[in-house]
């Protein structure tokens, strides 16, 4: 792998040394990358730089200015120390830069999320602890981590930045409201199966 | 666990004759089957039929009239063995009743989404095949479960059911506003760190 990422790091240095030189399409660039230096081994080289493709079209019309951790506490309650443990989890995502500690706009929104689901009642107290969260992340972990590879395998040399950015949006928009819907037909499924055994199912880990 | 399920399906027998015979609130009924067969040991007899305080909670203003796989097939443009396949590793739930097979309208919507995705790009041709989706119904089942055994065995002797009702539809209702934002979060970082190392992250399964 490491000869893969050695290959990876020239191609894309020469990619952008030939984007600053000349403007040109990233199509022509990458004719005359592959010229230079064969076909790539990665296979999803045009799709180096999707985020920024990816950019415009996840925003939804909300501002997405970050905040710093010191205003999410202020504005919705929660501790500065719950909020960084929420990020040892895994929850949520800190950004550090410019001499301070950032959550973006999806991030921000993930506290003022818990900060309700705490008001509503799911509190510390009654065991609904930061670490009681902790498998969100890890199974979200896996789900992107899937997604992610699959998308770039399956279409990595198939598709230009820009239909892959649209692609990828759709996809992404796609398990935003199927996972929901999955969830919460499965709980309530499970609800009436309670009631119906009078048993709980049965949970591998500590609940 | 037998001898809990007996004693359980003696308390609702019990608890359904009482309602049936007296109009009488289901707390009060509640103290009279516990002044006849002592304090329940699950825990969470308040909380059964829980489903049913939930329904409306849940109900979302759409039609949530079910319908026949065919008539799904019809809608979506789907084949009837997909649609069976799907429910075949998990990710829908067909409901045999009435000499036909049925999809509620949340397991309709999420087979209008794949039939949409689809359309979209996601074929089986290029390997979004109807086993690819299995690791959702995988993952979903594993957060239902925990999130169901955290609710009864945290609060199941401690609510009435309208509170119950409320409490947790404000849970699924945090849940699915989370996740989705959890997601796009862990994949839009993903896609950047591919850009940044030229490498996909590691997975443990086939993709």
């Amino acid at each position: 792998r490491g000869n893969v990422r050695t290959e990876h790091v020239k191609r894309l240095n020469l990619t952008r040394r030939l984007q600053q030189e000349r403007p040109l399409p990233l199509s022509v660039i990458k004719t005359i990358v592959t010229s230079e230096m064969g076909q790539p081994q990665g296979g999803f080289e045009e799709l180096i730089g999707l985020e920024v493709a990816m950019g415009p079209l996840l925003a939804d019309g909300r501002t997405l200015a970050p905040k710093r951790i010191g205003e999410v506490a202020k504005d919705t309650g929660l501790s500065d120390d719950d909020i960084r443990k929420f990020a040892a989890i895994g929850l949520i995502q800190i950004d550090s830069r410019k001499g301070g500690d950032w959550l973006n706009q999806r991030n921000v929104k993930i506290m003022e999320i818990i900060a309700q689901t705490r008001a509503d009642g799911f509190t510390p107290e009654i065991g609904y602890t930061v670490e009681s969260y902790a498998i969100y992340p890890q199974m979200i972990e896996l789900l992107a981590r899937r997604a992610v590879v699959g998308f770039y395998s399956r279409l990595g040399d198939k598709l230009d930045q820009p239909a892959a950015a649209k692609l990828a949006v759709n996809g992404i928009r796609t398990l935003s409201e199927m996972v929901p819907l999955m969830l919460i037909d499965r709980i309530v499924r499970m609800v009436e199966k309670v009631s119906e055994s009078g048993k709980l199912p049965a949970s591998d880990e500590d609940v």
